[in-house]
């Protein structure tokens, strides 16, 4: 998918089109079926049962009547003023019969077709023209290869998913939107079964011009019933589409639900220095969908069910969880899960242990997780009294149900009844984990906006994600300011002519210095000139191999740590000069020289270039322990203070940059600092500069500010 | 519970009666109610139902006929033989009738009431009554607290769980063994519904005589046709009994899966040490289960589901999955959970895909993942057809189906049939994901040993589990000589004299000394002693505060490195003497001075006593790191060179251990050997010392050995 589709979309009126595709008043289908089991007869068949007000158009040269309803030989005969056309005819009539409806001014198309990209170069040209087509003219496409698109609220259901064979269409308040029909599909049919239901369905296939993140946009725009947006994707293709997307989420704070597949499909581009190893392609994925506020989810189950909690309007105000079981097991169980997903266990206040025990068995426990014991078997108003409560303490955010109902004897419809009253009454968030439910009462909850799971994990995972996501703030997306994108780069364009590649530590350090505070250094070539300065050098001192060609000195025995004399140094250089490793090519060597660096954290900064996302900031552990331990974030610039901060405190290390063990706290504010910087100095070279590496960056005790060790910038190619 | 229950379990003749409690030929039960709603009405009421072939004695002094079965008056007038007395009245009453039980030579009680050591003081003491009769007598008691056992062969339901208020018993080859009535209720619930079912079943509420391993012990020994033993557990009070049945369970190869709740309820003890800090009570019960061979699951969920692949007889033979899927997108994930879960995506042969070429429609995909698309709608042939091809392919050792299929126009029986007839067939492993599934499908599989799940994730990590479970080797328990235990320890017992709670540095490895490399160190008290031994010294060394009451050197500045002369050693004395955060009730100081270590890889190795599992062994990242990086592994001694590996393998940092990034490898043979020096050492102190912390040990270059730059042991209370 062509970069600039966002602008095209812009320039044609996208909204009126993508109107006529999900609130359509006519639907076309081109080689409509007269068989409702064929893919191409089965959106008549929706469109008939299921109730669609608006007008259908077969179109079929060989019937008079297709289903029943009068067809049309030719779309040329097929009245004006077409909101929707679905092409279900062979790839190869595709193209032309688009352009039949561009003439007929239709507002979208959808190509259930296959036999185009997803098949062989010849298909991918033929997908080409699609675009074309849909450039050129304004209207807007869905697929090709694609299952289609339904509304549940007008019965457009214009789709030969089987989905729809059968059972009545369950309305509810998401939008589930896929790449793929058979996972669109799944996807509703488990909403069906759990009461969730949706609104909008699409299956965009190959997503030649318009794409889900689109679909969601539009939607999120102009409907304000939908509450969350459930999305599939195997692919990002338009960050920026994505990025609108975004914003439009968190302007009219709605969640967006992505399950992003292909983790370990993506093959990781072989990186050549070592913030490429480590940014691995869907680690960026991730980050980008956290920059722009999406919820990212781990599979089907978790996309299908944690929409029963994120339809709701109403929101949690706080982490503190009240559990509340018949089965001890139960509570303690799920108390587990509320520790592991991030969920605190609240603290009743006495008044409510106090009233608790006075309505609760004997050997019930009053604190939490309250255990109300078998008991409910005899007594049905334990629930009832017990509610009341708990909705009164300040000190819980969320109650819980743990229910452990087996078999007969149970006044269920008491038990729903009051924890339906509740959710519906109080303040607080309610949910339900019930383990071997009676048949369809979880709906029944999930119907009546009391979130139901069947597993207590993913009760309290999906319960997690929702308070995370109500409590945390939208954050400013800072954009970078236009001088320091112009600023030119004199000593750059000098480094230009000179290099290919990789850029020696000392150039790097040389176009690092414009922006970061790199340590004075001196280069040798010769045993006169390291006399010379030998004497006035601060030991003890380091002396690096310097060469454009040797991007890990430590390997090839390049480095010598703390040199304490003018007699070590000409040792080293001696050593260093008949070292075989890299003494090959050249007759001469170049050795930095620097002052060792004090001791602290040793922090690994980094930046590459994502050929969707653009340029990547990565800050990790550094030194060796960057690879071994994947304690790295990763950062899309323009960066924020605040940004930069929620990234270093997701580290594992980062106890040790505020001081444990008695060790002194590391000075946090200069690293922020520097990696400020450092986010400026990529997006201004962010079309020269392919990778830089800079680790490690030793962060000193409080005050004591930081140093930059080491630094290897590779340029882009031809550059 | 008493720790010795195991030798008294010895002593009565156990098997007989168990057997009499899983396998009973009659059930009396004491306080039977008419009403077979009431607790003590059920069992009458279950018994009747499910037509148990033994003999039923209800005894309630108010009836002549309880359920229509003739009643005795007094347990006295009992027939004798008894096999399984079950006692449902009130606590207190229960003492009573367990003597008369005794006096009768009834082999097996089990006690439904409630009121002993979960609600009270005075109940514990009641509850312990129970134990001191059981051991007496060599009467096997289940419970108090408990909601009964049932075999479903014998039909001898002998519980008041709702779980068989209705429905058919479901005969399968696991049993479910559970602390929770409750949580044992849903896990056979779940496996009624999917197909799995169960022969036993058992809540052991407060176990104060039979425990759930005792129980699966005599199972595993006893009946060849049970393949999995399902655990839920909240405590493990006998190591003893979870230990033979872990060892039962590797002699018969049949797995043991173990839920273990409370993993976060379990409060830390406060550690005054680093090692007690991380060896954190959940962590070593995750590490004896692993010892023992038992399979650690997260939740009800899991426990319920991975029985349908534990349960069958099959072995998987490696870990290539081929995958073949209707749905593209239901592939790509299924690949993503794969590489997740750790199993490998198989490289078809090229006769393979050949012929997967020939059958498969031109836009499927014949590489793995196999897409056969939509398609299968219109051809059911094609499962048919490509199965027998990838049956053939030695690159495959599991065949997993990923089924989207949603709604009709599937000739599902003719896939099923498919399936079921390729597990029976071929000897790999085949297994189904179905999102969506129709109604009683799920359990049609499982019934005919076809593992199935709904949730594609939940099926890929229980193949997953279930192929390191086949793979693995059952690891030989090495027993400690008896002669290390003997030996005795002079200078351990001078120690003793002069200390209480914590070693000093110096004394710390003076004791280890014994065992372990420590490095030669001097002590000085006063700057003559510092004068005299200065010229002497090999350079540079480090001084150490040395004191029995500062465990944290570094934080109190007690800790002066890199000294290079006798001037730098007097000028480090004096600030140490002078230095206010030690030097307050003692006029006199004490300094350790070492050699300087050379660098190389931290690591730190731990001991500590365990209450329940005795002496553990603590092996991980050292320095700083250990705390932070939480990468650490636990040991239970005696150890197996194989042992120490594995575990030193499962470090995070191991890869710097094998040398990466240009470093030489370390001395992993070397630490090795400590670790199996230390843990020798640890058995032989195990009853003097409480904690022992090296850290950080330093491995060095292959070769060169190994140093232990700090020791801290801290003795057991009252040595």
């Amino acid at each position: 998918m062509s970069k600039t589709d966002g602008e095209i979309v812009e320039k044609r009126d996208v909204n009126r089109n993508i109107k006529g595709l999900l609130k359509p008043e006519n639907i076309t289908i081109i080689g409509a079926s007269n068989d409702p089991e064929k893919i191409s007869g089965r959106p008549v068949e929706y469109l008939k049962r299921y109730g669609f007000k608006g007008e259908i158009y077969p179109v079929n040269p060989k019937y008079e009547y297709v289903q029943n309803i009068k067809a049309f030989k030719d779309i040329k005969e097929v009245p004006n003023d077409l909101d929707l056309v679905i092409i279900a005819i062979a790839a190869k009539h595709v193209i032309k019969t688009l352009e039949i409806c561009v003439e007929k001014n239709v507002k979208s198309c959808m190509i259930f077709s296959s036999g185009f990209a997803e098949m062989n170069n010849e298909g991918e040209a033929l997908q080409k023209e699609i675009s074309r087509i849909a450039k050129d003219s304004g209207m807007v496409v869905v697929g090709p290869n694609c299952q289609g698109v339904a509304n549940f609220e007008n019965k457009s259901i214009a789709s030969f998913s089987t989905a729809f064979v059968e059972g009545d269409l369950k309305t509810g308040s998401s939008a589930i939107l896929s790449q793929s029909g058979a996972v669109a599909a799944m996807i509703y049919s488990m909403q069906t079964d759990n009461g969730t239901g949706a609104k909008y369905w699409a299956s965009t296939g190959n997503e030649e011009d318009l794409n889900t993140a689109q679909l969601a946009k539009y939607i999120l725009e102009t409907d304000e019933n939908v509450n969350v947006i459930q999305m599939y994707i195997e692919s990002i293709d338009s960050d920026k589409d994505m990025i609108e997307l975004g914003k439009q989420s968190q302007k009219k704070d709605k969640p967006v639900l992505v399950l992003k597949a292909g983790r370990s499909d993506e093959a990781q581009k072989a990186a050549s220095s070592h913030t490429g190893a480590l940014a691995a392609e869907d680690n960026i994925v991730d980050n980008f969908l956290k920059k722009y506020g999406f919820l990212r989810v781990n599979d089907v189950k978790e996309l299908s069910s944690f929409s029963n909690v994120f339809k709701l309007s109403k929101k949690t105000k706080g982490k503190n969880v009240a559990i509340i079981s018949n089965s001890g097991g139960l509570g303690v169980m799920m108390v587990d899960k509320c520790k592991e997903y991030g969920l605190n266990i609240a603290n009743f206040t006495s008044e409510t242990k106090e009233k608790l025990s006075e309505i609760l068995p004997q050997f019930a426990s009053c604190e939490n997780p309250i255990d109300i014991t078998a008991q409910l078997l005899n007594d049905k108003h334990l629930l009832s009294d017990a509610l009341p409560i708990l909705m009164k303490d300040p000190n819980v955010d969320t109650i819980l149900f743990g229910l452990g109902i087996i078999g007969k004897g149970y006044d269920i419809d008491s038990i729903l009844n009051d924890i339906i009253n509740s959710q519906q009454a109080g303040d607080k968030m309610v949910g339900v984990a019930w383990v071997g439910s009676e048949k369809g009462r979880i709906k029944e909850l999930n119907e009546n906006n009391v979130p139901a799971f069947e597993d207590p994990s993913l009760c309290i995972k999906a319960m997690s994600k929702y308070t995370e996501y109500c409590l945390s703030n939208t954050e400013a997306i800072k954009e970078s300011s236009e001088e320091q994108k112009d600023r030119k780069k004199n000593s750059f364009n000098n480094l230009l002519q000179t290099h290919n590649g990789f850029l020696s530590e000392n150039d790097s350090k040389f176009l690092l210095k414009e922006a970061l505070p790199v340590p004075k250094s001196m280069l040798f070539t010769n045993e006169e000139e390291i006399k010379q300065s030998a004497p006035n050098l601060e030991y003890p001192v380091v002396m690096k191999i310097n060469s454009a060609e040797i991007q890990h000195k430590t390997e090839v025995e390049g480095v010598k740590l703390n040199i304490s004399n003018e007699e070590e140094l000409l040792e080293s250089f001696s050593k260093m000069k008949n070292n075989n490793n890299f003494y090959k090519k050249n007759k001469s060597i170049e050795v930095l020289v620097e002052k060792m660096a004090p001791s602290g954290l040793e922090i690994s900064l980094g930046f590459k270039n994502d050929p969707v996302f653009g340029p990547v900031v990565m800050v990790g552990s550094g030194g060796i322990y960057i690879e071994i331990l994947k304690d790295f974030q990763l950062l899309m610039p323009p960066l924020s203070f605040r940004e930069i901060n929620k990234a270093i405190d997701s580290l594992a290390i980062q106890p040790i940059l505020q001081g444990t063990r008695g060790e002194r706290a590391k000075d946090k504010k200069a690293l922020c600092n520097i990696i400020m910087d450092f986010s400026n100095f990529v997006i201004e070279y962010q079309d020269d500069i392919e990778e830089i590496d800079i680790n490690p960056v030793i962060v000193h005790e409080e005050g004591q500010g930081v140093t930059l060790v080491d630094a290897l910038i590779k340029l882009k190619e031809g550059k």
